[in-house]
């Protein structure tokens, strides 16, 4: 993998900041990769995606396996032409999804077999078939199919699906078949030891890099922050570390702080979809009657469409009155606000700070969230 | 009216072509008006619907009545500031869309009583309300209130609407305060003798410009036709002549022929939420099969982004996925294609060649049409 490299331009306690060297483009990091489900990060084009900072975007496998289908997306000349974005891509296995769909699928040894949330066909991924629908896709980033299992599970029950996991991520390694970077996911729970010999195990199989996986579904952020705790320290310093579907703001900037490089989430576009916008004081629920005047933009200080263009009255109308324009925009300002938390991250590692600023930010953040009125 | 001139700088039978200045700037004529039904062109940014070449779009005082509020938008400065367009915005009187509420409304002399489609408050809308609306959204030309007969109602029903609507369009004139145009709508169905009528009694009244209403509602394109021929002799030739909510490209062609400068309709931007594109060759339905792998952009001449930047199979993908992107795109492309379209004409009319374009034009397009497959 020489075309993939880590680059580590400085440290500060656990937290580190530099780039992931790609052929398609540079990755930033700490990095927040916008997710773009079925071939399009939801309300905004892609050259509006770029411009809010992103260097990298997540695509996902299950979405595009379904619908338009992988040997599809590579007749058209693979998922970067398709959807108009030049920049790599990350694809997770499918693996959360399918997991997720509970009644619909069944796990053996040889994969998982389950039915189209679309069509109700029956589809089958392995770990085998995982990779070769992210060599189809020619996703720059690939992660390894594992098992998902529900947060609640006992010990022994994780433990069982972890050899799973670990069996499917070697599988999953002997089936890459190169053209991008290939991560595994260390599993485990909320147990340090099923965590530490879930990476201990991955880095005899041997990755570029390498993701954490089953947090954020339930167990809170100071289990989520101990489990990082517990597992970072097993992983390799010049490999990239990726906390997997993480998080809202002060998740991530607790997670920088514990050494993690790469985040995703739906959060910004989804809760821009509904009504919400963050800010470095908290978050606004633009729905509320109380922004039905106010002239003020969400941040007066923010440079996107959203803010430099109109009020908050505006957004209260738009998304009460379910105009697409309020989706877009809000959107917009939310993946603005990810990538300027990510950039005031990466100046706050390399001079040294970061302590002080997370300190900083999660005093103000915190302190206001503004719920929807009942 | 000093700030509002009409002035014609070239005719071609009864087509003409020339500009209406105005203090927020000029419409080129023939116009077409992008529909911003709630302070909002759907999908669009007001910078991309400008990009496409509009110089002034349309808002629709019953939404705007019903929500954010005509008071609202006067205490936040006016719909231009509200909604970030800074050209011309023309509004209806509201009377189209209460009208079409059926057993929610209840027409007298004074006006019409009505319960809004939002939370079944109950609301009034006079010839007065009407133009006081339109004062507090600061529109820059401004419609009477009159009343609109239901396609296939008689004759004799029609000449007593069409009374009523004059004695409304008196009103709303006394009512207007300055500040904009105001323009009266000629009624009467397709009835010759009742079209005059109204044409003859408006210019009485004095308007910046006319309107001819009560058309594009079932009475088919031929009756349309025949309708503007019956009608523009009888209108000034110094002022402009606004066809409302019309329509279809060949629509459009036909009416210019026959001396209209103005058009709204909401068929580009719905129906490009609806997954149809429109070409110079026809429309195109995306969601088509036959669409799935065609690397193809909707029109390869056209600069809008989605035919710059996508193709037909993702666009395909995008509407069948329900992507938001589709509505975007499609939106621009045909708002774009809308706005050639009136640049064509506007050439043709200038250059003295109108006939033979229409004829070129409605050659083409009346050959392709793609009907959604079943």
């Amino acid at each position: 993998m020489s075309e993939f490299r880590f680059e580590i331009s400085a440290a500060d306690g656990a937290a580190r900041t530099g780039a992931i060297r790609t052929p398609r483009g540079d990755i930033r990091t700490p990095a927040f990769m916008p997710v773009g489900t079925a071939g399009s990060v939801k309300a905004m084009l892609p050259e509006s995606v770029r411009e809010t900072g992103a260097d990298i975007i997540l695509g996902n496998t299950y979405h595009l396996m379904l619908r338009p289908g992988a040997e599809r997306v590579a007749r058209l000349g693979g998922l970067h032409k398709f959807c108009g974005w030049e920049q790599p891509i990350l694809t997770d296995s499918g693996g959360f999804q399918v997991m997720s769909l509970a009644q619909l699928r069944k796990i053996t040894e040889e994969g998982v077999r389950f039915r189209s949330h679309i069509d109700g066909a029956e589809e089958f991924l392995s770990p085998e078939r995982a990779m070769e629908i992210q060599g189809l896709l020619d996703s720059d980033i690939r992660m390894v199919l594992d098992e998902c299992p529900a947060f609640g599970a006992s010990e022994a029950e994780i433990e069982k699906s972890l050899a799973l996991s670990m069996r499917w991520a070697a599988r999953s390694k002997a089936a890459f078949g190169g053209g991008g970077a290939c991560f595994g996911i260390v599993q485990g729970g909320v147990f340090p030891n099923l965590r530490e010999r879930s990476a201990v195990e991955l880095q005899a199989i041997d990755f570029d890099g390498y993701a954490v996986g089953g947090l954020a579904v339930g167990e809170g952020q100071s289990a989520m922050f101990e489990t990082l705790e517990a597992t970072v320290p097993h992983l390799p310093t010049d490999k990239p570390r990726y906390l997997m579907g993480v998080g809202k703001p002060d998740d991530i900037v607790g997670s920088v702080l514990r050494g993690i490089d790469m985040f995703d989430c739906v959060l910004p576009t989804r809760s821009g979809r509904n009504g919400q916008a963050f800010t470095w004081q908290g978050t606004l629920n633009l729905r509320n009657a109380r922004h039905a005047e106010d002239t003020a933009p969400i941040d007066a200080n923010c440079r996107c469409p959203a803010c430099r263009k109109f009020t908050r009255a505006y957004l209260h109308h738009a998304v009460k009155a379910n105009e697409i324009i309020a989706s877009m925009l809000l959107t917009w300002h939310n993946l603005s606000f990810y990538q300027d938390l990510m950039t005031a991250l990466r100046e706050a590692v390399a001079a040294g700070r970061l302590a002080s600023f997370a300190r900083d930010f999660l005093g103000r953040y915190r302190a206001a969230v503004e719920e929807p009125e009942k």
